[in-house]
């Protein structure tokens, strides 16, 4: 099964390293984290997406509540939560496959940010599997660059 | 003077531990750090954004190098590339405010996801300093939840 996991931390120095270290020590699977701040700079927020046995997901939510800079964890239900992400990907053309990255980026709603005559940089963000989805359709152009987000989610 | 730097690393257990642990032992400072897989499923992709003193970020950049799970690190220039985040935020409001906030939503290209009677669900990518903006510009309203992707970057 799939744990989403929206947690709130004590934003200071080592709180990430030993979020991961958990994950790390005890062999969890990361498939993606994201953390950034909150409206209050002394609390961030993090969302942790892992997959595995259902047993796991729930260790992992016990062993996230134990942490002493954990102030809230909250698992996410993936039908009740809205679930995006974003990417940064640069994919080079030619003049015989232009029209068609064009379309492609319209089609899908993907913004293109630079151009140059070698790649385009573009923009998209959607529901993680759209992402993938992305980066099949244009796999065959040839990807330079791509930096994602990772996950994040808020409950509906 | 702000460092952004995108490391590419093996996509394996304890890589980000590795990572997070290195800034957190000597005191570096994380502003965000956002961590996805690239197309090839073997190796991730971290955008991480520290500020500190210039000979701080030199020695960020040699102490990242020097990781074995480490396969590249590049330090971006803020202006030669593009930088984005994403945010997602529940924001209450009320009858009296609710055209002032679904104003403040079109004006600034955010959009709203899910709109309960009580909140909003509101889902804005932007330069990470517009993402600032925003919340100030909701603050009032009341905030209930924020989420967060930190900054991705790629040079242009």
């Amino acid at each position: 099964m799939k744990g989403i996991f929206s947690v709130l931390v004590e934003n200071k120095d080592g709180v990430l390293s030993q979020i991961s270290g958990l994950f790390a020590r005890r062999g969890y699977n990361i498939d993606s984290l994201a953390v950034g701040e909150t409206e209050h700079h002394d609390i961030s927020s993090m969302t942790i997406v892992s997959t595995g046995e259902d047993w796991k997901i729930d260790q992992i939510e016990k062993h996230l509540n134990k942490k002493l800079d954990v102030i809230k964890v909250r698992r996410l239900d993936e039908l009740d939560s809205v679930a995006l992400e974003m990417m940064l990907i640069k994919v080079s053309y030619n003049q015989q496959n232009r029209a068609a990255l064009l379309e492609t980026c319209l089609a899908t709603g993907a913004q293109i940010m630079v151009m140059t005559p070698k790649y385009m940089l573009i923009e998209i963000h959607n529901a993680p599997d759209m992402i993938e989805n992305f980066i099949g359709l244009v796999k065959a152009y040839g990807i330079l660059e791509i930096q994602r987000t990772g996950t994040i989610a808020l409950s509906k």
